[in-house]
C-alpha cells in the first residue's frame, strides 16, 4: 500500500473503505478551459480504425459478428482478448475476441436462447438442458411465483417492462475501490465483514451472510480475471494507467457476469484524475500519454456488447447498455468536482468521434467552472452525445459522490443500490377505473371487480373516489410483483461482483416508475372542467369519450391542472408505500419513458382527455403534444411542479430547442433524447414467449 | 375416479386428500393367524436368486457393479431398468440397471465424488465443474455461512453429524396419495393451492408458492416416470398391483432424486390391504397373487442403494438406507390396525429370507392382536430383523397415521416433516464448563471464555452454574447451526417430490439430539455425592479426574442421580428451545446414538464419572455398561424418567435378552441393534473433507 499510495494525502480511506475521502483530500479543480487537451495518438487511432471495421462487419452482418454458444459467460471463463495487443495500453475483453457476444443466461435461458436464435446461433442443447433442468434462473423462478393477476396485467399492459426475463441491472459496483485498494484488500474486508460477531441465525442473516460469501469469491475471481491479462490486481494500482485499468477490469468482471439492462459504471473521473496529476509531477505521463490511457478506456467501453434479441433493439434503435459515466458537479463544500481529466472523457468525443456510448452524463450545477460549461457545450453541438442531470437538486439528496445508473436513477457509489422496477401505466388505471377492473381493449376483467361508472356523463368526484380505489389495487400488485422479481433475481442471478464493490450494509432503492401522467392529469382536468361523455359498446365497457368544451391542460403553467398532476404522483406514490417492499428497500418513482411512450399509448384505449386508443403518449412528464401553447417556460414550469419527493428515481422533461433561443454567444443545442433501455416496456420481445 | 374407487366406502377421502379417512372407512382388520399366508411363487425365487446374485457380485466388487458418473440422477433421468422383465410384477429401478449407483450432487458434489473416487469412478469433469461453479450445492452454501465458531464445534466433535454436506433425509412422502388420487388429481391439487389469494408477496409467501410450483413440477415428472415404464399413474390406481406399483413409483421418484440418509417410505400395509381385499372378493387375485405383489415390492426396496464412501459404510456396518416401513399399531378408535397385508409384509421375512432393509417397524400396543403379536415374535427370533417402536406412547402424540422415520422418528404421514439435527455432545460440554470453554483434548477456545474452574476438588453447585451456562451457549451455535442446515437444504437440494406428497401447510419438527447423557448423569452425581478431585496439564486444563468414594450411578432406579439425568435433558432442551428456529419449526429432542456412542467416546477425554478418556459412551439413553447392577427392571425405570415431553424425537435404550428370561411357551429375542444412519456422527468422512 505505502508505495502505491506515495504522495497522495493521508486519511481515513486509508484505514477504512472510503474512496470518497480519498477523492476529497486529494483532487485538484480545474477552473481552466480545454486548450491543455491532446491529440489522440497513432495507436489510439489505429486501434479505433479497428474498431470501426469491427462495427462495420458486425451491421453487414446483421448485428453481430460471433456468438457464443458453448461457455457460458463468468468472470474467467474466457482466455485474453484483444483488438491489437501491441497498441493497447488498457486491455479487457467481455470474451476471446472482440464484440464476439457472450452468453449469459442466469437472468433467463429463454432469452439467451432466442437472442442466439435471432442471429443464427443455437446455443449448446446440454446448456439448455442444465439451465432449464438443473439450474433455474432468474426468469424461471419468477414465473413460479407470479399470481393470475400478475400475468394478467402483464398481459394486458397496465404493468409493463418488468425485468423478469433477464438482468435487472442499474446497480453500480464502485470500481474505483479495485485501483485504490487493490482486491486483496477488498477480499480482507469482505471476509473480515463475513467473521462478524452475528449469531442469531435468522434467514435474513443467513442470506446476508451468503451473499457476502459470494461477492469474497467474486473479488477472487476478479483477481484471476487480472491474471488472465497478466496483471496482479491484487495490490493497489500504483500509477495512472494501472488506475485505469484496475478500475476497468473491475468493470468488466460485472459485465462478463450480466448483462442487466443498464450496467452503468459511475464517477471516476475526478477520482482517476488524482493518479493522472501524480504520475505528470512526477514526469511519468504526459498530456498525450494521459489522453491516450482516457481514449483507450473509452473505446473498450464503447465496445461493451450482449446478445439481445432484434425486437429488443428495434424498441431501443440500437444495441444500447447504458454504461453512463458522470462527470463533474461540485462538492458538498462547494468546490468544483471538474478536474482535466473530466476534460478528457469527453475530449474522446472529439478524438475518436461521436458516440452514444459511454453514455457521458454531466452533472450539471449553475455553479460549474465556466470554462468546462462552454466546453460542454461545444462538444454538446459538435456531438449531440452529452446527457445533463440537474446536480444542485440530487446533491441535496445524495451528497457528491453519487452517479446515474441507466439514464436518471440517482445512487450514492458502494453504498445505495436500485432494485429496478419499470414502470405502470396510469392512463390505462383510469379507464381501469371507470370500466370496474375491465380491460378497454379486451373487455377482460383485469383488475377487481369494483363498480363501474353507470352514468352518461362522467362526474369527476365519482371518477376520482374509482381512480383512486383503482390506483391502490394497482400499486398492491406492481409492488407485490416486483417483491418476486428482486427476491429471484438474487437468488437466481446475484450481482455478486457488483455488490462486492459495495459496502456490507446498503441502502436499497425500490424504483417503481409511472407512465401517462400528462394524459391523466388532462383527461382529469377534462372531467372537472368539460363535459365528457362516455361511449359503450354492447356489454356496456366504455370504450371512448366524447368531450365538450374546453378544459386546463398540462404544460401551461395554470394550477388547475397542474395541481392535479401533482396529486396524481403523490397518492400512485402513497399507495406504493403503504405495499411492503423486498428487503425493506425505499420506494421511489420515475416518470421518465422516453421512447416507450409510444408503446405504452398503443396499448391504451381511448381516454377522456380527447386522445384516440392507440395514440402515443407524451414522453416522461412531457405535456401533451401541442397542448403546451403558452410558451416553454409556462412548459416546463408545469413540470417543475411534480414532487420531486414524490418521483425521487428522476422526472424526465424531453425538451428540444433551437440553438438561437439561447442567444447569440454561444451556440447550445441540448439533446437529450436517447431512448432509455431499462425504462422502456420490453412486452413485445420477452413477455408472453419468456413466460414459464 | 369412479371405475378406480368402485366398491370403496365413499367419505370426505372422495373431496379432499384424506388418505387417513379413506383407511378408516374401508380397512378390514385382521385378527386370524399367519395361517392363510402363502409361499413365494417361482417368479418370486428366480428374481430373488438373481438379486442375490447382484449382491453377491457387489460384494465381490468391492461394494458396487456399477457407478453413473455421467448422469445426475433425476425423477427421469433414466431409462426404464429391470432384473427380468417377464417375471417383474412390480417394475422401477434407481437407474437403467440393477445395484448401478446414481449420481446425486445436490446435496454435496464433493461427497459424490469422493464416494465415486472410492470405488474407482470418477465423476465427469464437466459435471463437477457445472455443480461446483454453476449451481452451488446444499454443502457449499452451508459452509459460506458457517461462522468461525460453527467450525470449531464441528472440528472438536462438540457437535456432530450434522448434516451439512450430502442430502439430510427423515421426510415421508404420503406415497399413497399416488395411487388412491393418481398423479394428475395431485397436480390439480398443487396448483390449486398456488392459485390461492395470497397477495401479499412477502419473502415467506414467495418461497411458499415457489415450492408449491416446483412441487407441481415434480409431479409432472413423477407422471412421466410412470410413462417410462408404460404406466399411465396420472389415473388411479384400480387394482392391488396397481396401488402397489403406484406408491412404489412415488417413493422410487423420491430415491431418484435425494439420498438422504434415511428415506423411509411410511405406513402403508393397511392401506394397500384394502386393494387386496377388494380384488380378492372380486376373484382377480388370490394370496399367491398378493404375496408375490408384496414380495416384489419389498425386493425392490432392499434394493435401494445410494454411492456412499466406504467410511460411511464402515461408520454403519453396511449400506443402510433406512427404508423404513410401519406396520400395525392401534386406530384411535380402539380398532387394530393389523391387517392380512400387514402379515404378508412380514412374511417377506420367511419368503426371501432376512433382511436389514427396508427396515420392517412394528408399532407395537399392549393391544394388538394376540395372533399378530405371536407371529411377530416368531418372525424377530427367526430373522432378527424386526425393530419395535412404543405405539401406545406415540400416538398420544400423533394419532393413528403416523410413520416412523430412520428409526424413531414419528411423523403425521403427509402432515409433518422432520429437518434432522444429528447430535450435540453433552458429556464434552461438562468438560467445556469446567475448562472454560477449552477443549479437553486440543486446549483449543472453542467455546466462550468462561471461568473456569479454579480449586483441586470439584463443588456440585459450581460446577451445575457452569455446566448450564456452557449448555445454553451449545444449544445457541447448535440451533443456529442448524438454522443455516436447513435453510440451504431448502435452498439447494429441496424435497420436491416428498413435499409434493405433503398438505399445502406442514408442521415442521426441528430435530435435536443429544449425546453422552448417562456419562453426564454418572459425573455429575461423582461431584455430587462422592468427592472428585481435577488433574491439570501444564497449562492448566483440566485433563483427567481422581474419584474418591461411591456415587449413585444412573441405571439402578435410584432418584438421586435419575433426576440429574432428567435435569439436564429438561435443561438443554429449554435452551434449544430459546433460540429461535428455521421456519419456526418445532424443537424436540431424541437421545438415540445406537453405534455412534464409539465415535462420541473417542472424540471426548476422561469425565468425573471414572470414565476413561476415549472410552465409548453408553448407547443412546442406556446406562453406562455395567454400572447398572441392580437388574433389569431398576434399569429400564431409570431411563423410563426420562422426560419423553422434552426428547420427543425419541429415546432409545438398547436392550438384550435371553429368551428363557422372558418365560418358556415364547421363545422371543429383541435385537434392536441396527445400525442408524442419520443419528451416527459422519465426521471422519465428510465434515473436514467437505468444507468449502
Amino acid at each position: 500500500m505505502q508505495q502505491a499510495w506515495e504522495g497522495f494525502v493521508p486519511g481515513s480511506w486509508q484505514h477504512e473503505i472510503d474512496v470518497r475521502d480519498f477523492i476529497q483530500r486529494n483532487y485538484t479543480p480545474y477552473d481552466g478551459d480545454e486548450s491543455f487537451l491532446s491529440d489522440p495518438t497513432p495507436a489510439t487511432v489505429a486501434l479505433w480504425y479497428k474498431v470501426l471495421e469491427l462495427f462495420d462487419q458486425e451491421r453487414e452482418n446483421g448485428g453481430v459478428i460471433d456468438m457464443d454458444t458453448k461457455v457460458v459467460s463468468t468472470i474467467t471463463s474466457h482466455a485474453a482478448g484483444y483488438i491489437d495487443r501491441d497498441l493497447e495500453k488498457i486491455v479487457g475483453l467481455q470474451t476471446d475476441k472482440p464484440l464476439k457476444r457472450a452468453l449469459m443466461v442466469d437472468g433467463g435461458i429463454r432469452m439467451a436462447v432466442a437472442a442466439c436464435k435471432s442471429h443464427g446461433y443455437e446455443v449448446d442443447p446440454p446448456i439448455v438442458d442444465f439451465y432449464t433442468n438443473r439450474r433455474k434462473t432468474h426468469n424461471a423462478g419468477v414465473f413460479d411465483v407470479y399470481t393470475p393477476e400478475m400475468r394478467a396485467c402483464r398481459h394486458s399492459h397496465i404493468i409493463t417492462g418488468l425485468p423478469d426475463a433477464y438482468g435487472r441491472g442499474r446497480i453500480i459496483g464502485d470500481y474505483r475501490r479495485v485501483a485504490l485498494y487493490g482486491v486483496d484488500r477488498l477480499i480482507e474486508q469482505k471476509e473480515a465483514e463475513k467473521d462478524g460477531t452475528q449469531k442469531h441465525m435468522t434467514e435474513l442473516v443467513i442470506r446476508h451472510r451468503e451473499e457476502l460469501a459470494e461477492q469474497a469469491r467474486a473479488l477472487r475471481e476478479l483477481k484471476r480475471l487480472g491474471e488472465i491479462y497478466g496483471l496482479d490486481i491484487g495490490r493497489p494500482a500504483a500509477t495512472f494507467q494501472e488506475a485505469v485499468q484496475w478500475l476497468y477490469l473491475g468493470y468488466l468482471a460485472a459485465v462478463k457476469e450480466q448483462n442487466g439492462a443498464a450496467m452503468s459504471i459511475g464517477r471516476n473521473s475526478t477520482f482517476l484524475d488524482i493518479y493522472a496529476e501524480r504520475d505528470l509531477a512526477r514526469g511519468i505521463l504526459d498530456e498525450r500519454g494521459a489522453q491516450e490511457i482516457i481514449d483507450h478506456l473509452v473505446m473498450k467501453l464503447r465496445m461493451i456488447k450482449f446478445a439481445r434479441t432484434p425486437e429488443y433493439n428495434e424498441l431501443f434503435s440500437g444495441d444500447p447498455q447504458w454504461v453512463t459515466e458522470s462527470i463533474g458537479g461540485m462538492g458538498v463544500d462547494g468546490r468544483s468536482m471538474v478536474t482535466k481529466t473530466s476534460f478528457r472523457y469527453l475530449h474522446t468525443l472529439e478524438t475518436m468521434g461521436t458516440s452514444p456510448e459511454p453514455n457521458l452524463t454531466v452533472l450539471w450545477s449553475k455553479r460549474l467552472p465556466e470554462a468546462f460549461k462552454q466546453y460542454c457545450a461545444r462538444i454538446s453541438i459538435y456531438s449531440s452525445s452529452i446527457q445533463y442531470e440537474n446536480d444542485d437538486l440530487m446533491r441535496v439528496y445524495h451528497g457528491d459522490d453519487y452517479a446515474i445508473a441507466c439514464c436518471v436513477s440517482s445512487m450514492r457509489i458502494g453504498k445505495e443500490m436500485q432494485f429496478f422496477g419499470a414502470r405502470a401505466n396510469l392512463a390505462k388505471c383510469l379507464l381501469y377505473a371507470l370500466n370496474g377492473g375491465r380491460d378497454e381493449k379486451t373487455g377482460e376483467q383485469i383488475g377487481p371487480r369494483h363498480q363501474p361508472v353507470t352514468g352518461a356523463v362522467l362526474d369527476y368526484d365519482d371518477v376520482m373516489q374509482k381512480y383512486e380505489d383503482m390506483m391502490m389495487w394497482l400499486a398492491g400488485v406492481y409492488v407485490n410483483a416486483l417483491n418476486i422479481i428482486h427476491y429471484m433475481h438474487d437468488k437466481y442471478c446475484y450481482e455478486r461482483l457488483q455488490m462486492a464493490l459495495h459496502d456490507e450494509h446498503v441502502k436499497r432503492w425500490f424504483a417503481t416508475g409511472i407512465a401517462g401522467l400528462s394524459v391523466v392529469a388532462d383527461s382529469l382536468s377534462a372531467i372537472k372542467y368539460a363535459k365528457v361523455k362516455v361511449v359503450r359498446d354492447e356489454t356496456g365497457l366504455i370504450t371512448d369519450f366524447i368531450v365538450d368544451g374546453d378544459f386546463p391542460k398540462y404544460g401551461n403553467d395554470d394550477d388547475r391542472v397542474d395541481q392535479i398532476a401533482h396529486y396524481v404522483v403523490e397518492r400512485f406514490m402513497k399507495y406504493v408505500r403503504e405495499t411492503d417492499t423486498y428487503r425493506n428497500a425505499v420506494p421511489t418513482t420515475s416518470i421518465l419513458t422516453i421512447t416507450s411512450n409510444v408503446v405504452y399509448g398503443r396499448a391504451t384505449g381511448a381516454t377522456p382527455d380527447g386522445r384516440r386508443g392507440g395514440e402515443p403518449f407524451a414522453p416522461g412528464a412531457n405535456p401533451m403534444h401541442q397542448r403546451d401553447t403558452h410558451g416553454a417556460v409556462a412548459s416546463l414550469a408545469s413540470v417543475a411542479k411534480l414532487p420531486f419527493r414524490d418521483a425521487q428515481d428522476g422526472i424526465s422533461n424531453t425538451f428540444s430547442i433551437v440553438p438561437d433561443a439561447l442567444g447569440k454567444d454561444v451556440e447550445i443545442y441540448f439533446e437529450n433524447e436517447v431512448p432509455c433501455a431499462a425504462c422502456a416496456p420490453n412486452e413485445p420481445a420477452y413477455n408472453e414467449d419468456f413466460g414459464a
